[in-house]
This record gives structure tokens, C-alpha cells and sequence, in this order.
């Protein structure tokens, strides 16, 4: 249940060796290089997360998620399981990735031309902010899953440890700026800060906004208060 | 062929009383209102240009484009037409809008997020420019269009005539940025500006931007240099 240890050291590998460039060129450090952390952003497709309950219900019973891929959050994984999504209209998204390991609700996370396409009015939410929100019905091989409420647009947030949330100027709750550079370049100007000692720096936003600023892994990427 | 008089007055007329408002109250009017005219942004779902040879071979010999709703541009129009897409996997969208008048190329125009989905690698570009990009092929109910190239995801743009222009100190082919307010307030950093004394002062983004800073009619936005 760890994830490779190749994945974790390459981002803090490259920040080490770009600060030393800098450094070994005599030119000026930018304010990013100086952050204890490198700074990840990476674009969450659609997805859910699933009680152990949920599971079961939709896999069969004494069923658990399997790690497919690990994320860049401690522990966190893409499972090899998915099931498909129903929407109001009867449309469906197959193959819909659900997110181990298991939590505490049922959530499911679309970015808006998902949630247009299958005829739901989504409203944007910190994750695990579901009072009040659509509903949905689930399918897996095992049978359906009613969730009364819980379909979201996920509010595009960054994941930062208490050194991180120092160096930035920022605590949890706060707003801050993503400015992507690049031929698309873009400001988020709304970015949630989420605070934990577990978390490792990274931003996540939505394929919306992914595809918005064309980004791909090179594209420039800088946390602004 | 002339836009329902309606359409065209309500913004203006929005925009003058906002400003008579604002000086009726003495509060200080925001540079927006000040502007020799008001700002549209509208969000342009994929749709495509075609040639009056195109239009006959899909849809037959003599025929042509039937407009269907009038858009913000003068003279311009979304048509009753549309084709199917069909992309390098055989993948398809169907119902692509055809917007009119007939033009000198045949031009796609897809936002990343349907590009993905089809299998496209699409570049950035301003309308009209699509030497190197992708080919796709055209289905209508009187036959097949190859096009060998021409599929694009167009560069957020403004359109403007010379006095706006003038009142935000821009030229043609400047970049500006376009300030979107409210939950997901997104700033783009690269909106392409576009001049022509025929032109109303509206930006022009797509649904993956649209959809990134959840556009709505009363959603607020801003022009900057």
C-alpha cells in the first residue's frame, strides 16, 4: 500500500537541482524555487469516493477496492474498480473511477461539461460538503446504489502541509491564486487552501479547468497569495 | 438576415442605465461603465465554418445554409444545418452546428475537452489560420466531406471596433486579459484582441473556458490590459 518511491522523489529531485541552477548561475532565485515543496498541479477526472458499505453493495459482499494507480497524496489511490454513473435524463458515464481508499460518504465528483452532458445542476463544493446536493444512481456488477445526495463540482483547491501554508502567508480555508502560464495562460483566482500535516503540495483542478489552461506536465505553474 | 432589433438594444441599454446609476448615486463609476460600449462575453460551443462547396457537398446541389438564431456579431448566424464529426477513431459527434455565412475555408472549431474525447491533438489557433493542423471527415444527409485539415481550438478572443480599441489601448493581435467573477473566478491571461469596424465588443471562449469559471449571463467580467 506505498507508493513507489521513484514518483515521490522525482518532483523533490527536480526542485532541488532547479534551485541549484539558479543558484550555480548566479541568476535570481524565483520565489517558487525558494518553497520548501515543489509545486505539483494535476487534473482530477471525474470520480467518486465509496463507503465500504457502497462497496459492497455495487461489488458483493466482503468486497474491497483494489490499488491501480497511486496518487500523489500519501495513500491515496486510483482503484482498478469503476462503476457507471446515471444520470437524471437516464444518460450514463461508464466506467466512472472511484478513489480508494474507502471514506465515510458517498461523493461524486464531475467537472461541469460532465455534469452538463448527463443533464445534472451541480454546485461547486469543498469535498465532503454534500448537504443539499443532487443525487444519483450508481451501477456495479453487483447491483445499484442509491445516493441521495452527493454529486459535486469539486472547488479547485491545494493540498499544503503546515510548512507550505507558512511559506505562502496562507491557513486552511483561505483563498489563494493558481496562475498557469503557457499559450493558455490563466489565473484560477479562487484556489482553496486545505491544510494537513499529511498532505503533500499539490493542486487539484478539474478537466475543465485542465483543458481551459492547456496543462500539460511542463507547463508553468505558480501558488500566488 | 438582420438580428431581432431586441437583441441588439438590451445590452446597450443595460449599459447606459448601469452608468446613469451609478452617477445618480455618486458612487464612482467602475472603468467598465465607462466604456463607449458594453461588455458580452458568450461561450461558443464546438461548432464549424464551412465553404458553399461544402455546404453542397454534404447537403446537396443548390443548397444552402437556413439560419436558425442570429448571434451577437453582425450578419452572423447559427444555421439550421449541422453535420456529423467523425474523428481519427472513428469516433463521432454528432450534431455539430454549422454557423453562417459560408466562408472562403472549412474550418472545426472543438474545445480540448471534446478534442480529447474524438482522439484529435489539436493546436491553438486564431480563426482562419489552420495550415498544419488536423483533417477530419464531415458526414451530411447528401454525402462525405473530407477535410485535410482545419480542425482547431480557437484562441479566446475579443472582437472589437476601432473605438473600443482605442478606449483600452489595444491593437489587433494584442493580448488582454478577461477578469471573470463570482465562485470560480478565473482570470485568462491570453485573450487575443480582434479589430474591425463591423465588430461588437464580445469575447469569444470556449466551453472548456466557460465551463472552468462557471459563465453565466450575470456572472461579472472584465476587460484588462
Amino acid at each position: 500500500m506505498i507508493p513507489p518511491p521513484s514518483l515521490i522523489q522525482r518532483t523533490q529531485v527536480e526542485h532541488l537541482v532547479r534551485r541549484a541552477l539558479y543558484e550555480r548561475l548566479g541568476r535570481p532565485v524565483p520565489r517558487g524555487a525558494l518553497a520548501p515543496n515543489p509545486l505539483v498541479v494535476n487534473v482530477s477526472a471525474r470520480h467518486c469516493h465509496l463507503t465500504v458499505q457502497a462497496v459492497e453493495a455495487l461489488f458483493g459482499k466482503g468486497r474491497t477496492l483494489t490499488p491501480m494507480k497511486w496518487l500523489y497524496q500519501k495513500g491515496q489511490y486510483a482503484a482498478q474498480e469503476s462503476v457507471t454513473l446515471i444520470g437524471p435524463r437516464s444518460r450514463v458515464i461508464s466506467n466512472l473511477r472511484i478513489l480508494g481508499p474507502c471514506r465515510d460518504i458517498n461523493q461524486v465528483e464531475l467537472a461541469l461539461t460532465d455534469a452538463i452532458a448527463l443533464g445534472f445542476d451541480i454546485p461547486v463544493r469543498l469535498s465532503g460538503s454534500i448537504a443539499g446536493t443532487p443525487g444519483c444512481m450508481l451501477m456495479g456488477p453487483n447491483g445499484f446504489l442509491e445516493m441521495k445526495e452527493g454529486v459535486i463540482r469539486a472547488s479547485p483547491h491545494v493540498h499544503m502541509c503546515p510548512e507550505d501554508a507558512a511559506f505562502y502567508g496562507v491557513k486552511k480555508g483561505d483563498f489563494m491564486k493558481l496562475r498557469i502560464g503557457g499559450q493558455c495562460a490563466t489565473t484560477f483566482d479562487r484556489l482553496l487552501v486545505r491544510v494537513d500535516p499529511d498532505f503533500r503540495l499539490e493542486v487539484h483542478i478539474d478537466t475543465d479547468e485542465g483543458n481551459a489552461c492547456a496543462l500539460q506536465s511542463d507547463t508553468p505553474a505558480e501558488l500566488l497569495k
